[in-house]
C-alpha cells in the first residue's frame, strides 16, 4: 500500500537503557508495518525541552519527506496539548504542545496549521497517564504516515496559540558580541547563538585571532575554517555545520576545558593589537 | 519470498560500543535479508537476566507479530541450553535458557513447546565458544523468522524443565505493603511489584496521601496519575504504564534521590491522620 | 530500482547524544531510499583511529555485501583525502584516507583499487568544513550503493598511497609472548595481538595454566574455552569469537580489575612448576 509518507522520524529523552523507544518502534509498526523509522536522537537530556527542540530543529531540514515524531514531555498525563502541526514545507510534526516542536516547525518553513489530538478512537488502548509515546503519539504519527488526514486528530488549532522555545537573542556591542551556549554536543564543541555575520560586522574575518571570554577568563583563539587549523588540543572558534560560531578544542572538548555548557554567556571580541 | 515472520527483536547485554550488535545484525540479513530487526535494548547489565527479563516481558506484549530473539547469556559456552520457545500467543522466543526468556513467554500465554538448538548445520561456522549471539543465536531467529519449524532445531525439551525466574512477591500487612524495586529505568523511576489493587486493598485511592518507606527513612508521598501532579522535584507513587506501583519524581530521578536500586526493599503505607 | 549494494554498514565516533548520525542516515535515505543502513557502532571514542579502524575490520567478514561507510576523521577540512576504496572481496569502504579502513580492506581481502573523493556535484551543498560525513561521505556512499562506479567520484590513487595503521606485534621469547591490549570492550574484555598458535609454540594448550603479567603484577590464569570455565569473579586467559587471546573475568570486568587499557604490554608466560 502507497504510504503518504515513507519515513517517520523519531525524537526523545527516552534513553536507550529501557524497552521504551524499542515499544513505541513496534507500535509504530504494528499501525504502519511499512513506514521506516529513522532515529533521530533518543538521548535528548531528561525533561530538556530545549535540547530536544534544538537536535530536533538541526535535524529535519536534512530529512526525506516523513512525519517527525519528537517526545520530551515533562507535562506527560496533565492538561498540557498534544498536536500535530502542518509546516510550510509539508512534513507534519508530531509531540506535546510544549515547545519542543516549534524551532522545527520554524526550520520547516513555519506551522501552517495544527490540530489538538484527541480522537481517543486513534489511541493504543488502555491508555496510560505516563508513557502517552506508546499510547497516543507512536499511534497517531504511524496513522499519519499511512495517509490520515490531520484534521482527523481532533479539533483545530490557531497556530498562534502554539507555545513557542525562543532562541536567547545575541547582542553586538561595540567591538564585541554578546552571545550564549545554546548547544554542546559529543564532541564536547559549544554551540553558540552567533553568527558569522556578527563577527564579520565586527571586522573579524576567517583567519583573525580574536578574544573569547567565557568563565571569567580570557582566551586569544582564531577564526577557523577547520577544527586541525590549529594544533591538537587548542581551542578554535568556527562556523559549523549549521552556519553557528562554535568554540570548539582540536581533538579535544571545549566544554570540559572550559567548563561551560548551555546557557553560559560568552563574549567574542575583536583581539586588540598591542 | 514470505517470510514466517517479518520482524525480529533484538534484546541483550551488549552494548552499543563495540561490534557486537552491528555484527549479530549482518549475520540475521545474511541468512534473511527481508526479516526487519526491531531492537528493543542493547543496555541491559551486563549478565543481569533479570533486567534483561523484565525489559523483555514489559515489551514483547506491544511489538507486532515477530520472532523475540534475546541474549544475556554468563553461561555462554558452557552446558547451559540454547532454546527456542513456542508461547500460546504465537511468537517464538529465542535465547539461552537461563530464566531470560521466562517472563517473556509469561506474557505471551506461557511456553507451549521447547526445543533444544542443537544442528550444528544451522550456526555460523566455526562456532567460537564465546559469542553464540553471532554464531547460534542470530542464524537460528533468521531462520524461523524465514519459517523454519522450531522442531528442525534439535529435540523437545518438556516447557516444565526450562529455567524460570522467578519475580519477588510482595507481601500486604495489615495497613502496608512489603514491595522490592523490581526496575529502574532511564529516568530514576523505581519500579515496585507492587499493585493497585494492593494499594486499593489498604484502602490508599488515587489522591490519597501515603508513607513510602526506603532506605531507613519515610517521606509523605501523593498516590498520582501524572508525574506532573507534585511541584518538579517532588517524589510521587503512581500507577506506571505496564500497570505496576512506581516511585518518582517529578522531573528528576527517584533512584538518586532515594539512593535506591534494584532488589531494595520498600515499605507503601497507609497515611495516619496525626 | 535495483541496487548495487542493498547493504550500507555506518560506524563512526558521532555518538548518539546529538543528531549527527540520524542526519547522516536522512541524507542517505534522501539519496538511496531503498538502501538499508546497518550500524556497526557510533561509539568509537572520539578521534580514536585505531579503535574505529579495529572494529570495522571485525565487522566487515560477517556482514552482507554492503557498502562500508566509517567515519573518524580528526582532519576533517584540512587536505586530508576523502576515497572509496575497491577490496578484492567486492564490497567498497568510503571514509578518510587517515588508516580507519586499512584494516577493514585487509579484511576484505585487500584493496584492489582506490579513488579519491573529489567530484563536488556529489556532494550535498553547501559543504561544510567541519562535517563530511554529512555533505560528502553520506552521499557519495549512497550513490555507490544505487550503482554508481567508483571511479566517478573522482582520480584513482595508487593503493600502495593510501594511509596504513599498523597493528603493533607480538613477540616469543624463550618460555613466554610480549604482547599488547588492543582493545578493550563493552565487558571489559581485553583483546591481546597474540594468537593461540603463539601460546601453542610456548607449550601452552587449552586447559594449561599460564602467568599472565600486566602492570608490574603477575597472576596464575587457565587458558580456558568459555568465561565460565573459572568462578565468577576470576580472571580467565581464552581465545575470543575472533580467534585472538583475550583476557576476561567471568560476570566481572578485565579492564577494571587489572586497571589495563589499549596499548598496555602483556606477557603471557608458561607456569612454572614449583
Amino acid at each position: 500500500m502507497a504510504l503518504a509518507f515513507r519515513f517517520l522520524t523519531f525524537t526523545s529523552d527516552y534513553g536507550l537503557e529501557d524497552e521504551f523507544v524499542g515499544v513505541c518502534r513496534g507500535v509504530i509498526k504494528r499501525f504502519a508495518q511499512d513506514v521506516e523509522i529513522l532515529d533521530i536522537s533518543h538521548a535528548i537530556p531528561p525533561q530538556d525541552l530545549r535540547a530536544g527542540a534544538n537536535v530536533l530543529a538541526q535535524a529535519v531540514r536534512f530529512m526525506p519527506p516523513a512525519v517527525h515524531l519528537a517526545i520530551v514531555d515533562p507535562g506527560v498525563g496533565t492538561h498540557r496539548r498534544a498536536v500535530v502541526i502542518g509546516t510550510a514545507q509539508g512534513p507534519p510534526l508530531v509531540g506535546p504542545d510544549n515547545g519542543l516542536l516549534s524551532l522545527a516547525a520554524e526550520a520547516l518553513g513555519g506551522a501552517v496549521q495544527a490540530h489538538e489530538i484527541a480522537r481517543e478512537e486513534l489511541f493504543l488502548q488502555p491508555v496510560s497517564r505516563t508513557f502517552h509515546g506508546r499510547d497516543i503519539f507512536a499511534p497517531v504519527a504511524a496513522r499519519l504516515a499511512l495517509g490520515m488526514p490531520p484534521d482527523e486528530v481532533g479539533p483545530s488549532i490557531p497556530v498562534a496559540e502554539l507555545v513557542k522555545l525562543e532562541m536567547p537573542t545575541s547582542k553586538v556591542d561595540d567591538d564585541h558580541v554578546h552571545g550564549q551556549v545554546v548547544q554542546t554536543d559529543h564532541f564536547g564543541n559549544l554551540q553558540l547563538n552567533v553568527s558569522r555575520e556578527e563577527l564579520e560586522s565586527l571586522g573579524i574575518m576567517l583567519g583573525d585571532p580574536l578574544e573569547l571570554r567565557v568563565g571569567g577568563k580570557a582566551h586569544a583563539v582564531k577564526f577557523c575554517q577547520a577544527f586541525a587549523e590549529v594544533p591538537a588540543g587548542r581551542l578554535a572558534v568556527l562556523e559549523d555545520s549549521y552556519r553557528r560560531i562554535s568554540v570548539a578544542v582540536n581533538q579535544g572538548s571545549a566544554a570540559k576545558r572550559l567548563e561551560a555548557r548551555r546557557g553560559d554567556p560568552v563574549i567574542l571580541a575583536r583581539a586588540h593589537k598591542r
